[in-house]
C-alpha cells in the first residue's frame, strides 16, 4: 500500500523521517512517496493545490498523509477522508478543499491508536502517522471516528465567466516558476484559436498569443500560455521562470482567454 | 528491515543514491528512510542530536546508517553498535554520543564485506553501506569486528542545576528555527507553574512566561518556551523562527526555568 | 526491482511524486531510489556525469529513469536502452552519453503503454514513468520500440595526452564543491609520484603537489588533487569547497598531471 507525504517540515528536518518511522512501525511494507516537504510554512493553499495535481497519478487506495498545520495542539479537528478511492489524513484547515465535494469526512478520535504520549506540537508523528498506517493496512476512515459535515473550507479567487471570455486568477507558482490557474481545458470551447492575455493588478496587459501546445512553441525567454500537466491553464516562459519574469507573487496576476 | 540514512552529503548530490544502491544490492527489500542529508558539513553535534530525536520513532532492529565524517580515509575507526534494540553504523567521531551509554560498540573489520576497491574518500558507500546491509539482513555488530570500550566522545555544554532553578544551554536550531535544549520534562517537578527566561551571552534576559503546552498558547510572533516533540525544552516563536528572532547561533543562548 | 530517478524538477515540486505514483501503479513493489532532483534546469551534461558516477552502485537490472528534457513536447525521441545489464529511460538529448558505447538503444513507441491523455509538457509522468515501470516488471527495451543507431551525442572537452603529461578539463563541481574530471586512475602509470597543477583560462597555475590519497593528507583549506570516489581525478579543498575557492565555473579550469 502506498502512503504519500506532504508537509511544510523540510525533507532534511528529521521530522519527516520520524513520521515515516511511525508509519513503517505500524504498517510494515508500506511504500512511502514524498510529494513535497517544501511547502512554505503554513501555506495551506499551496499544499491543497499540489495535492490536487498529484492524486491522479496514484492508484486507488493510496493514503495521502498531509501535515501543514498552524493549529497543531489547538482545538482544530484531525480528519480522515475518502474521495474517489483515495484516502487523506491531516488537519481540518482546508488542506483537503479539492476533495471535499463528495467525500466521506471523519474526525479521528480513536486515541488508543495514537502514539503515546502524544506531543502537542507534533501530531504529524503521534496522531496522523498512526491514522495513515491504520488506513494503509486496510482500515476505513469510518473506523477512526464519526462523520462530520462541516469541514473547514478554503476559498480561492474565482474564475470570471463572460461570453467568449474567461478570466482566471494565478493561484501559485510551481517549482519551475510556471504560473498556475484552476481553469480546466474543457471550459474553453475552442482550443487552437483561443488567445491569452496576462493581466496585472497595476492594469498592465501582456499579450500571450494563441494557446500553445508545449514550451518549444514559444521563443526562448518568451512568455506563453498553455495547458499544464494537470490539464489547467498555466503561464510559462520557455527555459525560464514566468514567476520571476512576470513579478509573481509581488503582483497579483490573472490570465484572460478569449475566442471567437 | 528498515535502514535510516543521515549524512551531510545533500539529498541531490548523487552520493546518497549510491549508498542506497549498495544497501539494496546487498539487502534487497530493505526499506530506506532518509532522516536528513542536510546536516551542515562535518557538523557531528547536529547529526547526533537529530538522531537522538529520531530513533524513538523506529521499531526494534532498525539500522541507522549515519555518515558525517570529516576524518574519512584517516585512521578514525568505523563502528557498528547496538543500543536498546536499535543499531548504528558510522564513523567513530562522537556521532553516536547519545547512544554510547549501555551500548555494545564494535569496530568494523570484516574487509571481505566491503565494496572493492574501497574509495578512501567514500567510506559511506564502500564500507558503511555494506555494513548496514549486513545488519539489515540480520547480522550482528559483533560479527563485524571486535568490541571497543573507548569510542570517541562528544561533549556538549552542561545543564546547571540549582534549587528550584535549571539553566539549559541552547544546542541547536531545528528546521523551523525552534531552539533545542536537552532538558527533559521529567527534570522539572512542576509543570504548569514553571516560568522560563531566555539568557543571552551579552547579559540580556528575555522573559518567556509560564511554560506553554503548544504554539497556539502564545501570541503570533511572541517567543515562548514549551516541551518539544522530543520531550525536551524548546524556545519557539509562534508562526515564526525563534533562531532568527533571538539571534541564534550568533549569540550563545540558554533557558532558565524556575518554579516555586 | 530498483528504479532510480534523476530529474531537474526539484524533490519538492510534486512532479517527482507524480512520476513515482505512476511507476508504483504500474509496477507495485518497485524500490524507488532518488539520485538527484537538483540538476540545474536543462543541464544535460551534469545529469549525464552524475548518472555515470552512480550506476556502478546498482545491481544488474536496475532501471534508471532520467528526465532532464528541454525538448519535451517537440520531436525529440524518447529512448529506452540497455548497457551492461543496466537499463535507462529518458529523452534522446545526450543524457545517456556515458552509456551509448555498446548499448542497445530503442525508441519508445508503444503508445498503448503510455498514461493517457499524454501531457505535452510532462512526458516524465505520462511516457517515461510507464516505460520505466514496464522495464521494472521485466519488459525489454526492444519491446518498447525499434532500435536506433543515431542517438544524440553529447560532447565534452577532451583530455590532452602528451608524453608523461595529461591535461584534463574540469567538467563539473559536485555537491561539496569538489571539481571533477573524467581522467581515470588507470591512465596515470605512476601513482604516488605524480604531481598535479591547476590551470585557469587566465593563464594562472596553482600547484597542487603530489596526488593525495584522502582529504586528510592536505592542510585545512589547502587545495589538493586526488582520485575521487568514482576513480577519476578530482580537485578538492580539505573541509571546504574547491569550486568556491578556485572560482569554478566562472573560470574554466583544467588539471595537469605529470610524472617522471
Amino acid at each position: 500500500m502506498i502512503v504519500s507525504l506532504t508537509t511544510d517540515f523540510g525533507a532534511d528536518s528529521g521530522y519527516v523521517g520520524q513520521m515515516k518511522g511511525v508509519v513503517l512501525t505500524r504498517a510494515p511494507g508500506a511504500a512511502l512517496v514524498d510529494l513535497s516537504h517544501g511547502i512554505a510554512a503554513f501555506d495551506v493553499l499551496a499544499a491543497a493545490l499540489l495535492l490536487e495535481d498529484a492524486v491522479g497519478a496514484f492508484p486507488d487506495g493510496t493514503v495521502h498523509l498531509a501535515v501543514v498545520d498552524p493549529g497543531v495542539g489547538t482545538a482544530r479537528r484531525p480528519l480522515a477522508l475518502e474521495w474517489k478511492g483515495q484516502r487523506f489524513v491531516g488537519p481540518d484547515n482546508g488542506l483537503f478543499e479539492p476533495f471535499l465535494e463528495g467525500a466521506a469526512v471523519h474526525v479521528i478520535q480513536r486515541r488508543e491508536l495514537f502514539r503515546h504520549p502524544v506531543s502537542e506540537v507534533f501530531h504529524g508523528r503521534d496522531l496522523f502517522a498512526p491514522a495513515a498506517a491504520f488506513l494503509a493496512k486496510g482500515g476505513l476512515p469510518a473506523e477512526l471516528g464519526p462523520p462530520i459535515h462541516d469541514p473547514v473550507r478554503l476559498s480561492w479567487p474565482e474564475i470570471d465567466w463572460e461570453p467568449a471570455l474567461l478570466r482566471a486568477p494565478i493561484l501559485r507558482a510551481d517549482a519551475f516558476g510556471n504560473l498556475q490557474t484552476r481553469l480546466r481545458r474543457e471550459f474553453v470551447p475552442v482550443d487552437g484559436e483561443a488567445v491569452a492575455t496576462l493581466l496585472a493588478d497595476d492594469g498592465a496587459r501582456t499579450p500571450l498569443g494563441p494557446l500553445k501546445r508545449c514550451y518549444g512553441e514559444a521563443g526562448p525567454g518568451e512568455p506563453l500560455a498553455l495547458w499544464g500537466s494537470n490539464g489547467r491553464l498555466e503561464v510559462a516562459v520557455r527555459e525560464g521562470s514566468a514567476a520571476r519574469r512576470l513579478g509573481f507573487p509581488a503582483k497579483r496576476l490573472a490570465v484572460e482567454v478569449t475566442w471567437s
